[in-house]
């Protein structure tokens, strides 16, 4: 079988163009409404995708008067949506920053059992002093102490899901013995930020865990992500910058020893189509149309760590902007808007127009066989091993790409055109099923003993 | 209306009984068997329960060989069966020492939404030594700072699912305001063990909050209970005893200033039913003979505080054992596992079969009429105002219970006979929807604005 492309749904509540919300189709309250997750879910599903994907930070962003506001927690909404889906995998962000190991690693073993090995996790560090002031900490913790802790997190939670054996229970009722004591090994973790001494309290799930997705692109993040990651999202303006990042991420997986097959790259698209390349411009003016420009300055302002009230919306940014390195936030995202608005010489207004439909991914307004071509153009020439499809307006723009879209990336033999049997997440994405780090594999049975 | 009984199906894999797993009927692989908990649901929904419950504690207990161990996690598994139910209630139990509010806060608004309005937390303060070595620490906090700490947090989350008004959302389209900041009412608290700066990410959901639910029997679990619990579930052994308990919450829930009506007490129960009663003792003797003694040996020496290997099968507990007051762990079920001993002069083999059905519910052996007779002579009697009811096998067990004892509460006129209209949990157990911290009531429209 060719190389085929993997997709991911990203949902959020109206689509991730900001100004969504106020389109005459769009409901207001969808962003608590479980049956627009599940409308949403079955159309991917329709799609053959790989996964549908939920953000998340545990703060309430900004103000509420801008847009939607709030949500389902994601574990929450993604238990909800396995029942109603049979396919499809579940990611769901979870914060290093702001969980336990033994909270986290439970949750997401219950959702891989539930949904019958469909769970997937995008470990995220949470940047942004609001998340941390929910949590007793009067500021972020530096951007390299969030990765320590990360990786920390991460192998404690690997222990954890590690610490039963698949075949522990042996169930002999009549002997009166339910499992295997010697098969369960507690993690007796004392590190720098977590001690946890006991086994978890959830036999190995279907996928052994969930399925390790990664999300920031910083130095730090590709060295996360080479080590643990088997799939990344990541915002990608240009062609040749998705190449760059590309080869670095899976020169860098070789080098830690795994294989860069391992790792799936995946840039974020906003795709918004039109029948003609002339109608999806038109649609996406008619949604830059509905941005308030002011909200869009305070969120730059956020993110550039600026004073509220510096920038000017029709100047272009400052040019006295701090480096990366003085960047305790989101750094990749940082240097990725502050290099779009230099290259492309932007006002603050323009810069806002360009962010407001993905936040920094890429946005492309096309008819479906040109959003088909860029596809394909990114998938052969090493830039993606599949994307992440971001739609401007829900449900509507992941039903035009279903639609439409879909369908050449069929015929064109780079997308299947059905699920076949269940598998779980970690099978449509060509992952192997993780051993057990306790078991050492045991010589094939002798021919004689059959 | 006359007033009715509340059930509360308190949910276990194979039974409440230790040896329930042993039957020919179980399916040791129950516990993690997302369709077994479904069927259960549905079984309590034909027997028209106001709600089910799932016990929890963060540590894997004892070994693995003795009984089915681990468990989906409860709102996990509640959120499933939110999505295969329509009516009933959905507790979860959740720790207050082992948590931290704003994650806690924000899953169980997100299960109320998602279950339109049908969530319950179970407060506990969770003892033992196993769960905080999971979260970092050597030894369990002392008794009365866990409830100290329950306390506050309780505060915090009322803070947090009062952050939002109800009629926040606006959304205005035409003018780009989608909600009204000026009621969003971030807690910024600072306490003792917690400091909460910012506002749930959540909107408010339909019952305001989960129905709070408590189950410590201790001096500071039944002060905590009066001052927040909307239901206590207990283990009382004797009629009387269970009168004293509920006529002393109920007036301490008075002295707290508030309604007892807005408190119900549901004592636990093990129903083991026959269609005679000599077929009911012979059903709990089969179930009872599966005990091994020495597994419950061990863990009668772990609930009080004895070295591994002090106690004698053959011979009664020993005299000298400490009073409740030098118990760090779970006080109130130390008492009453003494005095239960005590009182009838119990080997310790005896108390391991008293103990094997409910670990100090009531087991109750007898006929369909006979266990309809208990129920109803306690909820008479000043003794409860419904049942926490734990079958010693499941699904047998309540589906023995729907079947033969539910229709005769239902023809004395205790018990609905069906569910009306969908409701919310808390209008289920007569209780009022709470009003938000920050909404001062208005005086009534005046008549001229109509
Ligand atoms: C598609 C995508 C989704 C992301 N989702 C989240 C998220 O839900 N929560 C979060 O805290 N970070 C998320 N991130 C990562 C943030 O962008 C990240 O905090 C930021 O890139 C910082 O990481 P870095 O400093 O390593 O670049 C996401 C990134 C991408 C590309
Ligand atoms: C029906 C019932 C269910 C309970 N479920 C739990 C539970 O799931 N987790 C827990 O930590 N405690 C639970 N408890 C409370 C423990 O029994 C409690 O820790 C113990 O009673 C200590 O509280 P106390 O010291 O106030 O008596 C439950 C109690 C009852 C009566």
């Amino acid at each position: 079988m060719t190389r085929q492309l993997h997709l991911n749904a990203f949902l959020m509540n109206t689509g991730h163009h900001e100004a969504s919300w106020r389109l005459p189709e769009s409901d207001p309250y969808a962003h608590t409404d479980l049956a627009h997750y599940v409308n949403l879910a079955r159309i991917a599903e329709r799609g053959t995708f790989d996964s549908l994907f939920l953000a998340d930070g545990p703060q309430l962003w900004n103000t509420v008067a801008q847009r939607p506001a709030g949500a389902l927690e994601p574990l929450t909404l993604l238990t909800a949506l396995a029942t109603a889906t049979e396919h499809i995998g579940l990611i769901a962000t979870a914060s290093t920053s702001y969980n336990s190991p033994y909270n986290l690693a439970r949750r997401f073993a219950s959702l891989d059992i539930v949904s019958g090995g469909r769970a997937g996790w995008n470990i995220v560090t949470t940047a942004g002093e609001e998340a941390a002031r929910n949590f007793g900490l009067a500021a972020e913790p530096a951007h390299a102490e969030r990765y320590a802790r990360a990786a920390e997190f991460t192998e404690v939670a690997l222990k954890l899901w590690d610490s039963w054996e698949d075949d522990t229970i042996v169930a002999d009722k009549a002997a009166g013995v339910w499992g295997d004591d010697a098969k369960i090994h507690p993690p007796r973790h004392e590190g720098t930020y977590f001690s946890v001494a006991g086994a978890l309290n959830v036999p190995r799930s279907p996928q052994g865990y969930p399925l390790l997705v990664q999300a920031g692109s910083s130095e730090d993040g590709r060295a996360f992500a080479a080590r643990y990651a088997e799939a990344v999202f990541t915002a990608q303006q240009t062609l040749a910058d998705a190449q760059g990042f590309y080869a670095d991420l899976k020169a860098r997986t070789g080098r830690a020893g795994r294989d860069p097959e391992h790792l799936k790259v995946l840039p974020g698209i906003v795709p918004v189509l039109g029948s003609t390349e002339a109608e999806a411009r038109a649609n996406e003016r008619v949604l830059d149309e509905h941005i308030v420009p002011e909200h869009g300055r305070t969120r730059l302002e956020n993110l550039l760590h600026l004073p509220p009230g510096t920038l000017d919306l029709d100047r272009q940014l400052p040019g006295d902007l701090p480096p990366e390195s003085a960047i305790e936030g989101a750094k990749s995202r940082y240097t990725l808007v502050v290099e779009l608005a230099r290259r492309e010489r932007l006002t603050v207004r323009q810069l806002i127009g360009r962010l407001g439909g993905g936040r920094g991914h890429l946005t492309f307004a096309g008819t479906p066989e040109q959003v088909a071509d860029a596809i394909g153009t990114w998938f052969t020439r090493g830039a993606a091993d599949g994307f992440n499809i971001m739609p401007a307006v829900l449900p509507s723009g992941l039903e035009a790409f279903v639609e439409h879209v879909v369908p050449i990336l069929r015929a064109r033999g780079l997308l299947r055109a059905g699920y076949g049997p269940r598998r779980t997440l970690r099978e449509r994405y060509g992952l192997p099923r993780p051993a057990n780090q306790h078991v050492t594999r045991h010589p094939a049975p002798a021919l004689s003993r059959t």
